[in-house]
């Protein structure tokens, strides 16, 4: 026999956006209950231990300017942030050889640095005429969105070096290839993020700063604000509507609410049986917003060893399988951690080999670019987001072409009590922590203004 | 408690994929159970009784020219074939005007004209080049497949005209708008179907002719062989493969077998738990095959008054919101029937309408191209695969850019003790019954071939 369980409005996924969700509700008197499918709360946030209290980040990590309102939560929570370490040159390895760099932009051959410099203010400009609120609605949007990021690139980048760095960069972004997006949308989404420096920056961007104790602890301290109105474990599996109040199916839970939240990446939706049936633009939208292939590698040593040889940690290494990483150690800089993403086509290799394959050749690319003491790693963690059931790949849900002018309007148009949140219906900073609570935020809002 | 039932081969799906693998299967001695979500079989065929014994499908329907593994089977189920009618002219309505033509191609100006004969031979002559058994393999096969139809439209086209009615015709065919879909899928698609006009013609091509009694009644005779080895009203929630054996919960039952065969649409393979996980290319296949928008409406007059006009029944017609329509009276032509498919943008458009309002606007949209008698509709059906739970769009489940060359290998990849079958995963005719038969029979061989 199911358990029943009774609240003013139910929050399905435990995520950073269904919590913040929650905590609104709970701070407005409204009695909120969390359900969520895993053992653990946070979603696409996840720390792994490393002993002695220091933690590394498998999930998303970091924050950056204008990220005010997960800003503003760490905060409230006494959560602190410090900067991710820059100092140092970069490191670019391209075509075989290895160079060093400081700053954003690598050393390249001056057409190739002029390239994408056109590019990147070419994107920008062409992001600023995308209404946030509303991107299928901008100007030439069909024409847009009839358009990948990757053939968008094949017209305009004639060197090799500008099209694989652009590729890189879009994949670390994204998690997906360039052929995979849609023009209109990922226009759309670095705007939402400030632009496109602001996406791929490191000091002044979204990667500039980490929090103190892991990206986790943000929502590990709102679930702990929430008590057990947050229950794990309880994967929803069905959601009806009848007679003015939703009816949850979740676990061995049943559930009663006058309303509901659904905080989960639009494709895991698919998974719940909607009765009656959603809208079918809605349905559709599901199926049209696959994951990026992203695997997050973390090599750990018994210091940073590349700081002393004056390297910021920071490389773009184009024979992969990591393509990008950064330093990535605790803020006493002990031990000394590097990061490494493997995403898109570089994941899908990857994937195709045993664990101490992907071991081996992921230190080779760090030892390639660091020298031999990238080597001697003490530990290797590595997260794919494609293994994990209650996700499907990481870093976000995106947009192919078609799918932002033909149904991106039904991204946050609340379905009778059904109402959505999640840093996927978030319109500035989506895909980041930031979206996940200003989506939470808003779904709150909603919710109280509906009561 | 769960039921438990053993079997040598599982099936899960009772579409004509997974009903051909299990008669292959039972044929060659091995003892198949078919798992059907729903309360009947036939997956997207399905016959609406018109009473007095006569049916009229609201699902897949025609059988043409090079169909055989289809042909064949219903040959062998004692099922007889019809042309469909297409005696008279046909009708085009486009930009305010309507005129009558004959054959495949309507009357329009010689600019608009050649436009489109040069597309229909590009299409062909690009799509020859494409391999079945490997489109990720194609020349070029990374840039046609960061390229949308719509893309590749936009830029080859000129008049407004050609694109338009080139428009309708992949709407017709995929379900789904050119912007949608990428080009190196779509040639793959064409050419397993015999080229462009193979899949566009009705005399010649695929829609050619038509089953006595209904699609449908094809799964329906196989389902009538199998007997008690199909079981409805049993949803495969969790497959789990461990020493040796795969181990099914649907619905209520538990089902232990040597090998299973799933003859889904891939996308719907997201629902299933998979225990160990699917390889995550699989894992993100699921989630980068969306289904087309497609409604199929069918109006029920007294008699096919058109035909006495001098009509076939087959219009294009540009405001909608059924863009294409054909003459789908029974092979005695009592009741008239007009079939009527609105599908991609039109699609989502129609659903936002009331019940009463998509019948009207339909109705009218058929009296502005047939005539005030257009009107006089005696019965009114309507099916929007979107609407079922267990389907999810139509006609197909479709690859947008970057899937084919990314991950269209894992799509007939057996993983351990799984074989996939369902008419996406078919090398020719895939998205028709045909392509379904050809699946169910390859993965049946793949069992075979393994014990």
């Amino acid at each position: 026999m199911p358990r029943e369980l009774e609240a003013d409005v139910a929050v399905i996924g435990g995520g950073l956006a269904g919590l913040v969700a929650a905590r609104e509700l709970a701070r407005a008197g409204v009695s909120p209950v969390v359900l969520e499918a895993r053992d653990r709360v946070g979603g696409r946030t996840l720390n792994a231990d490393l002993g002695e209290g220091k933690v590394v980040e498998i999930g998303g990590q970091w924050v950056g300017p204008t990220q005010d309102r997960v800003a503003a939560l760490a905060s409230e929570l006494g959560i602190q942030t410090f900067p991710t370490h820059i100092e140092g040159q970069n490191v670019l390895e391209l075509r075989g050889r290895t160079t060093r760099y400081s700053g954003t932009i690598p050393r390249l051959n001056p057409v190739s640095l002029a390239e994408i410099e056109v590019a990147r203010r070419r994107i920008d400009s062409l992001a600023k005429r995308v209404p946030l609120e509303a991107p299928w609605s901008a100007p030439d949007a069909e024409r847009l969105d009839t358009m990948t990021v990757g053939g968008w690139m094949r017209r305009g980048l004639r060197t090799r070096s500008a099209r694989r760095l652009l590729e890189i960069a879009v994949r670390t972004v994204f998690g997906a290839d360039p052929a995979d997006i849609s023009l209109l949308y990922a226009l759309w989404y670095f705007r939402a993020g400030g632009g496109f420096d602001s996406l791929v920056d490191t000091e002044g961007g979204a990667q500039q700063d980490r929090f103190v104790g892991g990206s986790q602890l943000i929502s590990l301290r709102v679930a702990e604000e929430l008590g057990d109105r947050v229950v794990l474990g309880a994967p929803a599996t069905r959601v009806e509507q009848r007679d003015g109040r939703v009816r949850i199916r979740a676990g061995d839970l049943d559930v009663a609410a006058s309303r509901v939240i659904v905080a989960m990446a639009p494709v895991l939706c698919d998974r719940i049986e909607w009765v009656p049936g959603l809208p079918p633009a809605r349905t559709q939208l599901a199926q049209r917003m696959p994951w990026g292939s992203y695997i997050k590698c973390i090599a750990v040593y018994d210091e940073p060893f590349w700081r002393a040889e004056g390297l910021s940690g920071e490389a773009v290494i184009d024979a992969g399988p990591a393509t990008t990483t950064f330093d990535n150690s605790p803020p006493d800089g002990s031990p000394g951690i590097l990061l490494a993403f493997v995403s898109g086509a570089e994941a899908r290799a990857f994937q195709r080999l045993s664990t101490s394959q992907r071991r081996a050749t992921l230190i080779e690319g760090l030892a390639r670019v660091f020298g031999d003491r990238g080597r001697r790693v003490e530990r290797y963690i590595e997260q794919d987001w494609a293994r994990e059931r209650f996700t499907g790949g990481g870093p976000i849900s995106f947009m192919p072409p078609g799918v932002q002018t033909g149904f991106g309007a039904a991204i946050r148009e609340p379905v009778g009590l059904i109402h959505w949140a999640g840093t996927e219906t978030a319109e500035r900073w989506s895909g980041y922590m930031d979206g996940a609570v200003r989506s939470g935020e808003r779904a709150a809002a909603e919710v109280l203004e509906s009561t």
